[in-house]
């Protein structure tokens, strides 16, 4: 579709200096209505592109499916505007044949919590979604170095974020290896990790049992959520995760890394996953002080 | 409340160094539960405080009300929890008398668009709500000098993000004096925004003619709107601007300044609001290739 990217002409300008006209490269955003079975479900502000992943990965987020055999079709809805013309902006997804449709109230299912208890555990109860997949036991043990090489590659890999500097990214790392399985960019964050989970889907890969998810931005509630939702035992980000974030990962046994720039990192939940030289000797979630490996 | 950061333990590693277990400062997200008349509206995933001017800001962007004499009182729901606790996480609004609550189908009010066709033009108005003030005409025009000095001083103010890196800051200024009228932080990009504007209709200055209002992170389609949605005429991110909220802010006549950092930054749309020494002399819209001021 070639619609990642748009140019525009924009006025440049530096204080006490010529300011210049010139053309400049900017990340689409395009809205995407999600329909199932010809009922809108949703709509998000994407960057075009892997967008039956992008709904593929949203169904699993949202607790619809978890397994690629519940995903029927996919298309885009033809005659989409008044000319008839295929915008590629409405996804139509059919379920395979026996499974349920998502309850309408999906659209915003946490809309649907009659409850007033909204606080501390009780926020979490109100808002997640339970996953079909347990992380707490994933035998996933990565050492500190080897998550350590992940912001770069996850850099090097971000095509359109070079470019226009408006994308956020998602990849999925392979943790015994360290292999980069997939990396997706998106205007919403929240996007791209969905456009990662639906490609596991599509790959038959779910529950994603000793990868990690690696962002380029900050470790939300709903990220942290959606890594769950995947069986996904280990969410790194480059910035700070926040308090639900955390609480959520340590209630379910997920390992949430912060900060990881450079050589270092803050573990936040489930540190038993991550080693390092005076770590690695020591049993999962047990700290010796200065074991030798 | 005090609920703005959480202490919690975790684990720092350094490659090649002996990790440590310390304390570490979080921003705090929880869910708000926003109900008008009793009426559930919206959930929000936010850092609290400034709970009713967040309240107030999103009922203005979604187009409900858009003058501080149409909001009539906010409250926390009391007993919210089972042991009648007041989580302060659920509000209550009561429209002023005469004013209508918002149609229930605002939950998303772009989830009830039918049509097929989004995209371009069409997307924009199917995702967009109409604004009750035009800011094409505004008379705003501010120096780049000025414009380059917003990023330090919203930086100085960020007082949560200094300690926990976790917040996205919103800020609005004066465009005549440069003057910080008001400055928020959120783990919302989105919150912040509202919490600047719900502030500002509380002080009843809508619109906001000759203002700036600035974020600490991208520009995208939502937050043009808001701007919009409150008088705004010029947004300035610290980041890149997407294709839509160009678009949109090209079609109003509002100004995008994306990449504001150091000395320069790049002009998107409605550059005429922008001047600097090479553009001081030229008439709106003009760009006089070397003229002197």
């Amino acid at each position: 579709m070639g619609r990642i990217t748009v140019r525009r002409r924009v006025t440049r300008i530096t204080v006490g200096e010529q300011s210049s006209r010139r053309e400049d490269v900017l990340a689409v955003e395009e809205p995407l209505e999600i329909r199932v079975g010809g009922r809108a479900l949703a709509i998000t502000m994407r960057t075009p592109g892997h967008d039956f992943d992008l709904a593929a990965g949203f169904l699993v987020s949202e607790g619809v499916i978890w397994h690629g055999q519940q995903f029927g079709a996919a298309r885009y809805c033809a005659g989409a505007t008044v000319e008839g013309e295929n915008t590629y902006n409405v996804l139509d997804i059919a379920m395979a044949p026996g499974v349920a449709a998502p309850d309408p109230s999906l659209e915003r299912n946490f809309y649907t919590t009659s409850s007033c208890g909204l606080c501390g555990k009780a926020s979490i109860d109100a808002v997640r979604t339970l996953s079909k997949y347990a992380v707490a036991d994933d035998p996933l043990q990565v050492t500190g170095s080897l998550l350590a090489s992940f912001p770069t590659i996850l850099r090097a890999h971000q095509d359109v974020f070079e470019k226009t500097g408006g994308l956020h990214a998602a990849a999925l790392f392979d943790g015994s290896t360290g292999r980069m399985l997939v990396l997706r960019e998106d205007v919403g964050r929240h996007n791209a990790v969905d456009k990662v989970i639906g490609w596991a889907l599509k790959e038959d890969l779910l529950p994603l049992r000793g990868t990690v998810l690696m962002v380029s931005g900050r470790a939300s509630f709903e990220l942290t959520q959606k890594a769950s939702m995947a069986g996904i035992p280990l969410l790194a980000a480059v910035s700070a995760p926040s308090s639900l974030a955390v609480e959520l990962a340590s209630e379910i046994g997920l390992t949430v890394v912060g900060f990881l720039r450079g050589a270092s990192m803050v573990v936040y939940s489930a540190d038993h996953r991550v080693t390092d030289d005076s770590l690695s000797a020591a049993p999962a979630g047990v700290h010796a002080p200065a074991a030798s490996a």
